[in-house]
């Protein structure tokens, strides 16, 4: 399929995000054909020999490279707006864990596919993702067209006297690794590692010798809260970060959502294996576990970029809502208006996100021969006028619902919000009903 | 006009907000006539003898009030996304004083009706207005169908060696007030004062006698930054707001916007004075002010509610987002998810807004007698999937975008989504001309 974005205005990221006003952007297969500025003759030329089948107007548009979300656990929407306004613990132990204890496999392919319909919806074209029955999870992302990163656990997530379960678990999980990891270029499998504090420390040690005999991705949560490092301090006289470190769990691969609370150490591990950082400014803020600070992680050389978390401690997966927070909260918490300005955040939630997904090394980018993972932004509503810096209006002034159409490998999956991959109607009705089973 | 919105889920606010599933709301004229449980036998009958005109029907929708944004300075969306993450003194000297000087009142004619329709768009049914050209903004309200507070100035606005004009100042903001203020009951006027650090010192009592003696409407800045304290400290000898206080700038008819940085002296005379305090979260975090704390206000009594400053340091004037930000900030800031449950940030933003417009003692509120301020949410989008708490829902998920319609005192200002009252296209091909004359 070739396909061609007429009179469009651009913003790449590589690294840098750099605004180009009115281009045509031609699409073959899964990539992109050409970038090329609309008044030239040269276009003109090359429209002309490209012979599109599909042609889209640009018009009152910008084309950007889609949102990847690094952090969040796809059916959690279940829970969403479910026990707000808790402590952590009280919020867990008496809504999240005894709901989450009745989930079975359909329950995920219902949520999981409305999840996905509204991360299409708010210009999310890419995601890493960890929740149960990963089963579920991959064949949604076949059927969405989205990619994403999956993880399947290798332990018994009860954490009971099951453990790690060589038996059963492991060739589990080499079996479903072997049957989907690199599934059309869009689909990775991860590890399961919870976190340090939930496994007992022979099931991380096991975990961690599996992990890197096998060199899995891993993903996992560090340094949520402050009380995490106090306990595992106490327990193993060294924090979280660290004892991960021994345990062989961190490498380019890795991803670690959270991050909250880091000193020099932590930073400096955490930049020397080339780990991927999640920040996920709602949940923190909302779970009350404190602001991350974003300069010193990158000033560490930390590769970091941007999650929205699960539903429920968000409540919603919208990437526009957590770029403009993220950019906005470090800011105001470290008291320096020029922290993080709007070209750093755009590539963080982009380019960066991107590249912890693994796929193609030029994912997260808009040039020729880069992959066709692409939004289009209706910039004509009244909170886009003026739009004066397109790249400060993307990070402070877009919303979610500014997305109009959302093309992933070259795949539209959404055009004039109308979406193509997933009946939407569908998941809706279902997951209302799934939730009314659960919640009552 | 008879109206009647039927089988819609409700949420009313007095004091706290309550969710009434399937109701009938009828609403006549300015005011609403009743509400109704769907399948009662009396609504069947109240609704026969209504003969209602007009039938709008509440299917997947939520009727709330109106959100009430107690601060905004409404046409600077010309300085949108326009000069972003810029130390606060070179934004407002290099970028804001010189373009604002070329304002004109056409631009704020224009500028001032696109940010009306945003703002109608986003679900806001009433302001609290601080900007140049108080005539064009009269003008706009009326026309637009807003409820608004505008500020209109006492003192010459450059604090040059003018001052205060009692000659022409004082009789132009007495003939402004006698015009408007209290029109139709939905118009009120109030003085400006900027700041105690802008005007000089005599400037300042002159302009509290007259407050005084007029029993005058004061809206201003205070506490923003922490500097301001400190230059007030060095100079006066006190904090801003002992100063005001002291000026006699202080009343249940005050709106001081901002009060990031208090102790609690300055909570106490907030409180004391019953003046209504304006949170700005965004704009807060975005200038690098600080983080205010809403619960030493509200155990203080402070009247709380929120705003969204100026299109040009949020760069939006979208409530639901101030709303959602304002709820998770305080858990995160102050580490404690239980602070500013959503209930109360919801009442915030509504009831509590409400009252600080003066206008009717039932504002805010959704039952019989009350003027008919309101909006209808789409709740069928996959976001709202599936709803659990739908107090939560409103403050934690909703988007701006949600809005389909939007009444103020009984009229309709926009219904599925399309603007009744304001020529959007018109007012948004006017602010791009003029953005484009004064910045280039």
């Amino acid at each position: 399929m070739r396909t061609v974005i007429r009179h469009v205005d651009l913003i790449s990221v590589n690294p840098e995000p750099i605004f180009t006003s009115q281009v045509h952007l031609g699409i073959e297969g899964e990539r992109i054909a050409f970038v090329l500025p609309a008044d030239s003759p040269e276009a003109e030329r090359r429209l002309a020999d490209f012979a599109a089948q599909r042609t889209i107007s640009g018009a009152g548009k910008l084309a950007m490279p889609g949102l990847v979300n690094t952090h969040t656990h796809v059916g959690m929407s279940i829970l969403r707006n479910y026990g707000s306004d808790l402590n952590l613990q009280d919020w867990l132990h008496t809504k999240v864990f005894p709901s989450e204890a009745q989930l079975v496999a359909e329950d995920i392919h219902w949520a999981g596919l409305l999840e996905m319909a509204e991360m299409i919806r708010s210009g999310t074209t890419g995601f890493i993702d960890m929740y149960f029955f990963p089963e579920e999870g991959a064949a949604n992302i076949v059927s969405s067209g989205l990619r994403a990163k999956l993880s399947h656990n290798i332990i018994d997530l009860t954490f009971g006297p099951g453990g790690v379960d060589y038996q059963t678990i492991f060739p589990r999980f080499r079996n479903f690794h072997k049957e989907w990891d690199g599934w059309e270029g869009r689909l990775k499998i991860m590890a399961l590692v919870h976190s340090t504090y939930l496994p007992p420390l022979a099931a991380l040690r096991d975990m961690g010798e599996f992990i890197q005999a096998e060199k899995l991705a891993v993903h996992t949560h560090m340094h949520e809260t402050a009380i995490e490092i106090t306990d595992s301090l106490q327990k193993y006289g060294k924090r979280p970060i660290a004892l991960a470190e021994e345990l062989g769990l961190f490498s380019p691969r890795t991803v670690v959502a959270h991050c909250v609370h880091l000193d020099d150490d932590d930073r400096r591990i955490l930049a020397a294996r080339g780990v991927h950082v999640a920040h996920c400014p709602s949940s923190n803020l909302k779970l009350a576990s404190g602001i991350a600070n974003l300069e010193a992680m990158l000033q560490a050389g930390v590769n970091l970029s941007l999650g929205t978390d699960g539903a429920s401690s968000n409540n919603n997966l919208n990437m526009f809502e957590e770029l403009h927070l993220a950019a906005i909260l470090q800011k105001g918490a470290w008291g320096d208006p020029r922290l993080q300005p709007a070209s750093q955040m755009l590539q963080l939630a982009t380019r960066q996100a991107a590249l912890a997904l693994e796929m193609d090394p030029e994912l997260g980018t808009l040039k020729e021969g880069a992959p066709a993972d692409l939004i289009l932004l209706d910039t004509d509503a009244a909170h886009w006028v003026p739009r004066n810096d397109p790249i400060a209006a993307v990070v402070y002034t877009a919303q979610g619902s500014d997305v109009d159409t959302v093309m992933v490998a070259g795949q539209i999956l959404m055009e004039g919000r109308e979406l193509k991959t997933i009946d939407e109607e569908q998941a809706k009705w279902q997951t209302r009903r799934i939730a009314k089973g659960i919640l009552g």
